[in-house]
């Protein structure tokens, strides 16, 4: 347990004692944690599976759906399970620095209890199981530190589990492992004064995305299969995306986010929403199942009152049967080109789609994305970023470089007054009528055969970022300023053979600069805060192996759509094209 | 039209030509508008029957759902029928000043087109074919003045109609009376500068309520049989039970609420609602089945994405199938006592309600009504009215009472912070799941067989108040900052040789103090903007005939369900006790 006596210690003496803590609940797992290699490769995906049995592989490498009926049929045991994911967790954690604590004891007493259950009642406590989850640390675990990233806030502990965790819990589930994130929570990378950066298994010279980077890149390692993150901007998704796993920003109030440990509580001009994250589709869509299913609504008065809704498919079906699916495409917003990486896998993508009969593919003209832009930045910080503030300032501990960027450096956060907010509250909802008219109208005239069910595109810009670079959110924020639930899914990695940079390219803008010119050899950008490492920084293949994903967006509250559009998407192209792991 | 150029003109002749725009408005009604008494009684809801033909008054006493009926099926023409409510409706105008115009010409045109097309097409054009509907002024109808009660606001054309009117209108509806509303929409009765109050047809010393009074009143004469209010503190389900008709708060946002005219247009702390009135239940089942099922939430993003859901009974159904229906019952909120014809009206429910099989009665103790209201109060003008001031204050009219009371002189009513209104949200947000535990706990230990399906309540502290005393919000704000669905309906009318007033009571607060002195006889409180009557304002008999209404409550989103509870009841005890009109 952390101490509570943050106030007379130093910042830099608190970040200690919390890593300290960490490495002590990692060495308390037994069998013991293998150590890894001091001088770790960029890519660090593959250790785990030399330094863990072949069972242990299998198990972790199993995806969540199929592990959760094999522990329901008494198959494998969750004390089984359980450990391995927490070895596997443990090697994570010294391969990209992604936990803030791992909880053996609790969660091997919790894994004994469903073994039990299951052998005394010959049937499973819930839909899932005796399955480890791993949980973003400002998700409160009753009794435990719940510090969302500020050193100040350090030794505040949860009076009581967020209800998402007691939904969870009844379920079947096992909390196991706790995650890292960044300072404020509000950069798509995760790094904080408390436990440095968190990097990307399969490149350490970049981020793991954030703000649930902790998850992604623990997910990306296969130290979780299902873990839980939040999103406002893109923090399940950029993750998700960089680390090769799935994650789902669901519409908002679709699931509940009462008693989380944040800055601006209560704010709902852009309802931050939590959302899964796992190695596999069929995670997700069990995640939703399990929580939905026991009406979160008639306890959290704000989540919608409808469960996971999988009677008829949300897809058109022809005369025989067969389902109807029209994709709209946005190959660039039109404010920053993805890379060529990012471009590719739409393009492949979109050649094996098209030669599927009953799908249709259309361009989706994106339309004032930029302005979408304005619109949330200037919601996100309404008190002009006060409680970050008073948060970071009230340990002295530094800013991190994303966090100035988001709030300092930021045009669109100012202290606002309640009428510009009722202002854009109402450029927010107009916003969200124009677009959706232009989906309506995408049923209209030439395209009297239906309107678009899903749009596909990045992201992010690019694949995962070096560190502190990660400064474009347009490709997840847009869906949240709509509202939209929004899935990113793995599709291939980057080869730098192939995806080569746009010599010559001329760019729009600043931002659009910016990013550009993250794909070309850079000699040290924003290196202050980077994790050590034994290659050089301006390698020109920084990107090599990095995971390229995509999105698949559906309209407002349909997130079963979304997921049903790519459960058919992959079961016909086959998705990733490559192998995460 | 009214003209534009009110800056040049004083309040007082901005206000008279908007009155004489009504007024030509009732001329051109073809056949005229007969006259009515000069020395009007107190009580002129049987006017109307004095002065129309037998089948003006066979139509307007006509249940819509039955209208549209006769309509569809070219039993009855629509054009007949917007006729007769035409002319009813001026009635209507000149026994309780309800309206703030009549659309004669473009109602009449419609009415022309719509009987062709069931002629050419052999179908009705939608489920609403013909009905001529009412709607409260702020509603925007395209090319009409929308000036929301305020002087300043006149000339304010409507660009288009708001999204509900073109449903409606979609629905086949007839846009024919436009009503009165207070100044700043925030009372709970209908007063402003620009027509003087709107009062109640059946004691004319006593408000219609408000703020959809011009509604409450119009329908009360049966000068509309369904008509479109607004509600963000009860001004739907005041004036409909004060005038003795039903009327349907909806959870927020299942009705578009887009393009209207009000201030604090943004604010989402505490979302305003449309909702219906009607003379009948069925048309508010109508309503919102008309409109829910053309998607809204397709154009309209913030509505939620169900249509009116009757597949499958709302209330649970025993072996035999027969209903079960468990009411929770609040005799007194707390904080302020019922007069005493509420109380018999509950009784009287209760009693039949007693014995009928399935019928389950508990007592619901009210908890906390008085937070409920510090909470809601709060937050309803977070600029601390900083938009309702200006907008009386530009033309130089007078602040009616009821502005000051709910503005100047309540002390909830403050300019906050940003952080202030997270803070109060998040009460808000803990006050709605403390309740929702509650209503949870009914279905725990002793309560075994399930859980409460509706609360029964009162819907006003009394029947209509005399003008300006409706200043006790909790009996139907209670249910706004719950966002549960709420619905007035009729039940009796005050007898003075039974509803006796309570000799002795000890008030237990300031408010209750105020409204157990309006059941006294009382000299002259708040006389100065009362509308002229040849009676003694202190007559004892001040409240003989008003209608006295009950409220009935479902948990949030479950609009469905209040509406086949009311069905239910109606069904077993028959409602209301006594004729209304």
């Amino acid at each position: 347990m952390i101490s509570h006596s943050s106030r007379q210690r130093s910042w830099q003496d608190i970040a200690k004692q919390a890593q300290k803590h960490r490495d002590e609940t990692i060495a308390a797992v037994q069998p013991p944690v293998p150590d890894v290699p001091s001088d770790l490769p960029l890519n660090v995906s593959g250790i785990p599976k030399a330094l863990l049995s072949e069972r242990e592989i299998e198990i972790t490498e199993t995806a969540p759906e199929d592990l959760v009926e094999l522990m329901s049929t008494g198959t494998i045991t969750s004390t089984e399970v359980t450990t391995a994911f927490l070895r596997r967790a443990g090697l994570a954690q010294k391969l990209t620095n992604c936990l803030t604590e791992l909880l053996p004891t609790r969660a091997l007493l919790r894994a004994a209890e469903l073994d039990s259950y299951l052998r005394e009642n010959d049937r499973p406590l819930g839909p899932l199981h005796g399955l480890p989850i791993s949980v973003k640390e400002h998700i409160p675990l009753a009794g435990l530190d719940c510090n969302g990233g500020f050193i100040s806030w350090v030794g505040r502990l949860a009076p009581r589990d967020a209800y998402i965790i007691t939904l969870l819990w009844r379920a079947g589930a096992v909390f196991y492992a706790r995650t890292t994130q960044p300072q404020t929570l509000m950069h798509l990378e995760t790094s904080s004064n408390l436990y440095g950066a968190t990097v990307n298994p399969f490149q350490r010279e970049l981020s793991s995305g954030g703000s649930s980077g902790g998850e992604g890149a623990l997910l990306g390692c296969r130290g979780s299969c299902l873990g839980v993150g939040t999103d406002i901007g893109g923090s399940v998704r950029s993750p998700a995306g960089n680390c090769g796993v799935y994650g789902l920003r669901p519409t908002s109030y679709r699931l509940p986010i009462g008693g989380f440990t944040a800055t601006m509580i209560g704010q709902e001009h852009v309802v931050p929403v939590v959302g899964p994250m796992s190695t596999s589709l069929g995670g997700v869509k069990m995640f939703m199942r399990a929580v939905l299913g026991q009406k979160p609504w008639l306890v959290e008065p704000s989540c919608l009152p409808f469960e996971w809704r999988e009677g008829k498919s949300w897809l058109k079906e022809d005369g025989e049967g067969k389902k109807r699916l029209k994709i709209g495409v946005i190959w660039d917003d039109g404010v920053v080109r993805p890379h060529p990486p990012v471009t590719r896998a739409l393009r492949g993508v979109v050649a094996k789609l098209a030669t599927i009969d009953g799908v249709e593919i259309v361009e989706w003209k994106p339309w004032k994305h930029d302005l979408a832009w304005e619109i949330i930045a200037s919601l996100y910080f309404c008190d002009a970023g006060a409680e970050e503030t008073a948060a970071i300032d009230a340990s002295g501990e530094p800013w991190r470089p994303l966090s100035s960027f988001i709030i300092k450096e930021n045009p669109f956060v100012k202290n606002r007054m309640i009428s510009d907010v009722w202002r854009l509250t109402e450029m927010r909802e107009q916003y969200r009528a124009d677009y959706a008219k232009i989906w309506n109208d995408t049923a209209c005239g030439a395209n009297a055969g239906g309107a678009v069910d899903v749009i596909l595109c990045p992201v992010t810009p690019g694949a995962a970022p070096p560190l502190d670079c990660a400064r474009y959110w347009g490709y997840t924020s847009q869906w949240n300023l709509l509202d939209y639930p929004a899935l990113a899914f793995p599709v291939t990695k980057v080869d730098p053979e192939i995806d080569l940079v746009e010599e010559g390219y001329e760019p729009r803008n600043e931002k659009d600069k910016y990013n550009y010119e993250l794909c070309m050899p850079l000699p040290s950008i924003h290196s202050f805060f980077k994790q050590p490492t034994n290659k050089s920084p301006d390698e020109p293949e920084k990107y090599r192996g990095a995971p390229v994903s995509l999105q698949l967006v559906a309209r407002r509250y349909e997130d079963e759509k979304v997921v049903e559009a790519l459960e058919y998407i992959q079961q016909h192209i086959g998705l990733p094209f490559v192998k995460m792991i």
